[in-house]
């Protein structure tokens, strides 16, 4: 694809100062639609090194408003992305709606070698880079985002005399580093790797866009004209939605079984065996966690379950031997307006753990699928996409190395009811209760059409779904433990 | 203080249990009355190496909800810590109302050799240490803060004995780092240092509890002791502050300036040198950021001023020769919840620019003593506080290296009144025009008064207020950019 681009085309200064000037003027007056029309939008530039990166995406910011835009540096990679998974580092640049979000280099950089020793990446991480790479381009879309992708492309000799040029001024010359001039010397190597890059993530739905970068003028103007068609298709594409959203389809053929209805919620033990085993399980969990720590392996686990199910004490039994410095809880209540405004994995996916450590969310990203489903604060188009794009979101940890596990703590209607009563009875357990919790009850049954769904459509080897019978507490917690400690084992072996 | 410390004490095991059990019940209990009663809370511990923070710490944490307290660990220094504010980090970790955040050490870390090496710290920033801490915990606890400090206090002969025992056991010897032995060869020395840096830091507001950390049995108990006695007392003093908060009196003697009703804002300029100087001084401000960043130097500037004084252009203006990837403009709208939870110069603290980086804040923290002042959003404790709490944090910026300025645009009212016209009719700028714009206009004259004891307050020699006459927005462009060029090249000198 790079080499048939014609390098030499080349722009007049007459032409291009006019030209720049009527886009100039059109990209403010777009800027403002997309803040009227709250898209979100990520710009992402890649290519050679001193391709001019920095120069054009100052032509395109100097027409924008600079609050409502930012540009970001990717390249650098710090302890705190390494530790993470890949993708966590452009998940927290993801723009709010109305907002502009530029990217100088981007998730695409994993292809060159020298980025992936950089990350130390392990080889199950690199394997499933391209569809990391192009399900998260797919969700942002199907969530609303526009992704504009340029591509700059210079020749050897080219890249060879910028280099020497921005060498000779003393004001640009620390900006050469060695591996550029080592990208130079293998440059049919990098362009190979780069070639197969932009074909394993070219697809209908997010295009790279090439551009011949070599004409500084005739590059800019490119670049700006993209923008400006782009903003604009997306504009006009966004209104005509609002009448005629496409309609999701699940794969067919999937029966969903009444997995919950039939599933036992009475499993018993006694107070001594549940002292024993608790004593037993939570050193286990000390050791465990503590070789995770050392060995830099962490782990998620989440909660769902049915309204007074016991999560809270649960998840205290789970993690009350564990150091506390190796662990952390994220209660997920209804989402603020900052992350209404992304992506509705964007306030999980900022969470997750650094290597070595454990976290838990109690409530999750499944809530897409649950209280949003049914109290329709997600359309079913978005409910019914969900199930795929926490798959992805899931095989994206299980990638990176995160042990992942899911809880489903099941009562039965009867249980419930007696401790709903017993908390509002109770002055220390009042606050634990309140009218929502009575109202989530009368829809008890449309809960369990979603659970059941959600259960079906996302227990996955990796990523299984424990339904835990829990009408005991006691018996459920040391399910729970059990469950974790075998896991860790695993990730241990 | 230390010395004097009786490392023998000890408990018995039988004694401990009990003790313990009761302890903890009450925890439980007093961190349910923590989230009703909305107290932020932020738990310290200090210590030798080897003292058995992680161990106190788990006993803490055992009896509270995990979803309401995490746990910090801050000894680790990275590269995003490094290039920024030393404070930078602890501001983040600060919790909201309700929470309880612990830190497995904190920023009295500085005063160790070892750490000021691996922090890289300048002699100025040192220097204003122990004044940056004591007023940090002072503007925390003012603000509703609960903060405990520990220092664990152990021997040498039982630091030695722990670190053997560490290493013997091979799921902790990984835990012993080479600084670690070197602490304890230098025992005497470093003794020295944490007893003058409890010395300094030891303010009636917020004292060091020390602790005898020989004993687990008694060191917990202790420990446990007093965050129930602390919790206690502040739950109480809080019900009764509701009732009877204690009257700031601010520096009296300072005569408040009529400043703005003299300013002059007309200041005029002929386009053709507004062009000529607009070229030159942006040219220059490329250069600048330039090598701002390559000498990781950092800037941050404010914007404040009347509505519809030509913020939003002015900056446009400053910033659009700028590689986009120097600086970073960040709009300031009405705080969100979690921002309302929390300390209310936290969310500008967690913006501070990494070093090298140039960020501009439209409108800032100076809403606290201008709007939240006019419209009743801070009590007058509050906003009379808030001079010095601004002034200090500004000083903490500037001990880092951080060059900061600060511009009211200043217009007079018919001036105002012609802008809000004009933008009524342009159908382009209507979104620019609301109604509390209005309802603001009719409160002028108090906010000349908030504004002018502002300008009177904060003005500080490294930490300035340059009021830009700005009827004439060309004229206030160049003023602004004249300063902030001039500004950079003292900074760069």
């Amino acid at each position: 694809m790079l080499e048939n681009l014609d390098l030499s085309q080349i722009m007049e200064k007459e032409d291009y100062k006019e030209t720049l000037k009527r886009m100039e003027k059109t990209l403010t007056h777009l800027q403002q639609q997309v803040m009227q029309a709250k898209i979100p939008v990520v710009i992402v530039f890649e290519g050679w090194s001193a391709s001019g990166k920095g120069t054009y995406i100052s032509r395109v910011v100097n027409p924008l408003d600079p609050r409502y835009v930012s540009v970001r540096t990717t390249g650098t990679i710090t302890d705190e992305k390494r530790m993470r998974p890949f993708m966590w580092t452009y998940w927290r640049y993801l723009p709010q709606k109305g907002n502009i979000s530029i990217l100088d280099k981007s998730w695409h950089r994993l292809v060159l070698p020298n980025v992936r020793n950089e990350w130390a990446l392990s080889a199950t991480a690199t394997e499933g880079f391209y569809d990391d790479v192009n399900a998260f381009e797919r969700q942002l879309i199907d969530n609303g985002y526009l992704v504009i992708k340029f591509f700059l492309h210079i020749s050897r000799e080219e890249q060879r005399r910028r280099f020497r040029n921005l060498e000779k001024d003393p004001s640009t010359s620390w900006r050469n580093k060695p591996h550029d001039w080592k990208q130079n010397e293998n440059y049919e190597r990098n362009l190979k790797l780069f070639e197969k890059m932009l074909k394993m993530t070219t697809k209908d739905q997010c295009k790279w866009n090439l551009i011949e970068a070599e004409d500084r003028r005739f590059a800019t103007c490119k670049i700006m004209g993209i923008i400006i068609d782009s903003l604009e298709k997306h504009i006009e594409k966004q209104t005509l939605n609002k009448h005629l959203a496409p309609q999701i389809t699940l794969p067919d053929g999937l029966e969903i079984p009444k997995t919950l209805s039939n599933f036992p919620t009475d499993g018993e033990i006694s107070d001594k065996e549940y002292r024993k085993w608790l004593a037993l399980y939570q050193e286990k969990m000390r050791t465990l966690t503590n070789q995770m720590y050392s060995r830099r392996k962490s782990c998620v686990i989440v909660y769902e379950g049915w309204d007074a199910a016991g999560k809270g004490g649960n998840i205290k039994r789970l993690t009350s031997e564990i150091d506390p410095r190796m662990y952390e809880v994220i209660p997920v209540a209804a989402p603020s307006p900052g992350e209404l405004a992304r992506h509705y994995l964007w306030r999980f996916m900022i969470q997750m753990p650094k290597d070595g450590h454990l976290r838990i969310f109690d409530r999750s990203w499944y809530g897409r699928v649950l209280v949003e489903r049914v109290e329709g604060f997600a359309t079913e188009n978005e409910w019914k996409r969900a199930f795929n794009e926490i798959n992805e979101m899931e095989q994206h940890l299980i990638s990176h190395g995160v042990t992942l596990l899911k809880f489903w703590l099941h009562i039965d209607k009867d249980e419930q009811l007696r401790r709903f009563e017993s908390r509002q009875e109770d002055p220390l357990k009042q606050y634990k209760i309140t009218e929502e919790d009575w109202r989530n009850r009368e829809k008890w049954d449309v809960y369990e059409i979603a659970a059941d769904e959600m259960l079906a459509r996302t227990n996955k080897p990796n990523a299984p779904w424990l339904v835990v019978e829990s009408n005991n507490k006691k018996f459920a917690r040391i399910q729970v433990l059990k469950a974790v400690t075998e896991a860790l084992e695993v990730a241990l072996r």
